[in-house]
């Protein structure tokens, strides 16, 4: 997609044919700077301190982490350890793991010699294999806006809610849930994104409203505690998210808040979507809510907020008073009785057993 | 009640026996000064710039504001003057205007020698009622709060989860919300408060989380987008909430992001209940979310976020990129059928016409 007018990804292979270029999302949306990964430690701390992020980009750049560390060094030994290293990253990301197994699964029985391109060839067709997924998502996700602008005056923009960042920056192109915004964007389609805001990591305000603002998307940030009400009074057509899990059922693990909206979408008749590439969907679980554990992080993201001053320095200030605990839970489930749908590159389908079952046959009981 | 240990009301008359005190609540958390009001204009700048905040409050320090006007000039003219000019600082706000009609009676027709006497004989009557009701909106939901512990096993902390400040900072002493919680506690009852960050403006993280420290309750600050998953989890016995407005059918307009707790609590069968003196119910409204309009606010407050550096220094930082909008809603309306009841001085009640006509005869119709 676009900043500043110039396409990018948000993982590429720089013009020397090997190193690996990624965005620095720590410092979004006040300063655009990239990071040239050389190194398996490199991909590493780039994955830990989350200057890369997003299920599916995660998956990406480790696969480009199992690169560089072949390249350094083709043994088993070496490619097991860095298998190791770049897995404990972010233990809870299904994508990481199933990054670099595809990687591994394509160099182990090569020789030596042909491990590294092997390995290139095998992480880039993931990051082919990711934008045709959610251009497909987009495709499919374009059907359910333009159908919502049908039942609206002709012109009038579609008003879709979306919370926390679920765009292009979160995958290698095109994003999830902002991927049929996108869609239909460029085909000349009014369309307002309402931006929640996303406490307490912002990523509402920090990525998708920048995101937004680089395609020239109308939008408009909101707290997070702001959706309800424009929902009562009209002012949301559809909502639609991403997903970090979901389960055989239909229940959608997403960040937390998401539960909170879809409540509010159902209370006044607003269709609820997450749009999810099929390796989201784990078809081991059943009851979302009871069965997926949910991550607690740490206070700071909570008591503190970062961003620019006035005169433009990057500062990170206390909100909560010294003393006052806090509690830090980063995703929530939204039952599938709360969904309307759920938009994959395969189309766009009922959030219950069946029609997933349905829809990824060879997928059920895996 | 308290501030380290030291016991305290919001709104005071200083030793000099007519000057007015108040918290400067805009440094709260942070910082904890006092303003020493002498004239009208300091009334009305400390109203309009929220160092004194709070549907009672404000009605209170109002109050106190006629008093200083009428100390410098007790005649007719000065008396419209600043009755218009304290209207004007906040125009929404019922308690403000109430409390100006209260002491505009009270002194309208006494001789000029006594006008100053009776104002201040009214102003300190207001507190005294303000905290009158509280104290009795604590008692009756002291009795809620006993119930859901004697659901519990013996010991085990009820946990009440709160939105915004309705605590003794917005009133003249007790709070509204919190009013049951501070009596639970000095019984010796086990609560735990979940305090909602209560974006954009923080009254959550800012002033519940530090009143509730210098009382010794137990509490912790969490993302507005938390509650959900909270409830589904068993960890929210109660919501507890104030109200801006409550119609005559029992719809409750309160700070934004009350309706989406509201709609988890029903989702979960956590009772909630909005603690509300009879003041705050406007027996000439119906239904809320078509008849309250709903204030909205500037940009600024959800663009950006005041808080304390590492190093001692308060910033304000921006947290949307330049060039996004921004839009604030300021409240939301929780339909009367997600209310479990309302604590008002008179008992806790059915949150419908019937049981508000009944408690409140001599108001319907007004």
């Amino acid at each position: 997609m676009l900043i500043d007018g110039k396409s990018m990804c948000s993982v590429w292979i720089e013009p020397d044919g090997w190193s690996v270029g990624i965005i620095d999302q720590t410092k979004l949306p006040h300063a655009m700077r990239t990071v040239r990964l050389t190194t398996l430690m490199d991909a590493v701390r780039a994955i830990s301190a989350m200057q890369t992020r997003g299920a599916p980009l995660i998956g990406a750049v480790a696969a480009y982490g199992l690169c560089l560390a072949l390249r350094a060094d083709p043994s088993d030994a070496a490619l097991e350890h860095a298998y190791g290293t770049l897995l404990a990253t972010r233990p809870t990301a299904v994508n990481l793991k199933w990054g670099l197994d595809e990687v591994m699964a394509a160099v182990r029985n090569q020789p030596r010699g042909e491990r590294v391109a092997a390995a290139y060839a095998r992480a880039a067709a993931i990051c082919q294999e990711d934008i045709a997924n959610n251009e497909a998502i987009g495709r499919h996700g374009l059907a359910v806006i333009e159908r919502a602008a049908a039942a609206k005056a002709p012109g009038a923009p579609v008003n879709v809610l979306t919370h926390c960042n679920a765009g292009w920056l979160a995958t290698v192109d095109w994003g999830t849930a902002l991927a049929p915004i996108y869609k239909a964007h460029l085909k000349g389609l009014a369309v307002h994104v309402w931006v929640d805001e996303t406490r307490p990591r912002n990523q509402g305000a920090s990525l998708t409203a920048w995101e937004l603002s680089h395609q020239g998307v109308p939008h408009a940030v909101i707290a997070d505690n702001t959706g309800g009400h424009l929902m009562q009074h009209g002012l949301v057509d559809l909502v639609i998210t991403g997903a970090d899990r979901v389960t055989a059922q239909g229940d959608v693990c997403n960040k937390i808040g998401t539960y909170l909206k879809a409540l509010a979408a159902r209370d006044n008749r607003v269709p609820f979507y997450a749009a999810v590439p099929s390796a989201t969907i784990d078809f081991t679980l059943g009851d979302g809510v009871a069965e997926i554990p949910i991550e607690q992080r740490g206070p700071e993201e909570v008591a503190t907020m970062t961003g620019r001053t006035a005169d433009g320095r990057v500062e990170t200030v206390a909100v909560v008073p010294d003393g006052s605990p806090v509690a830090n839970y980063a995703f929530d489930v939204t039952p599938a009785r709360l969904v309307t749908g759920l938009i994959t590159e395969r189309g766009v389908m009922a959030a219950t057993r069946e029609a997933l079952a349905g829809s990824f046959p060879e997928r059920v009981g895996r």
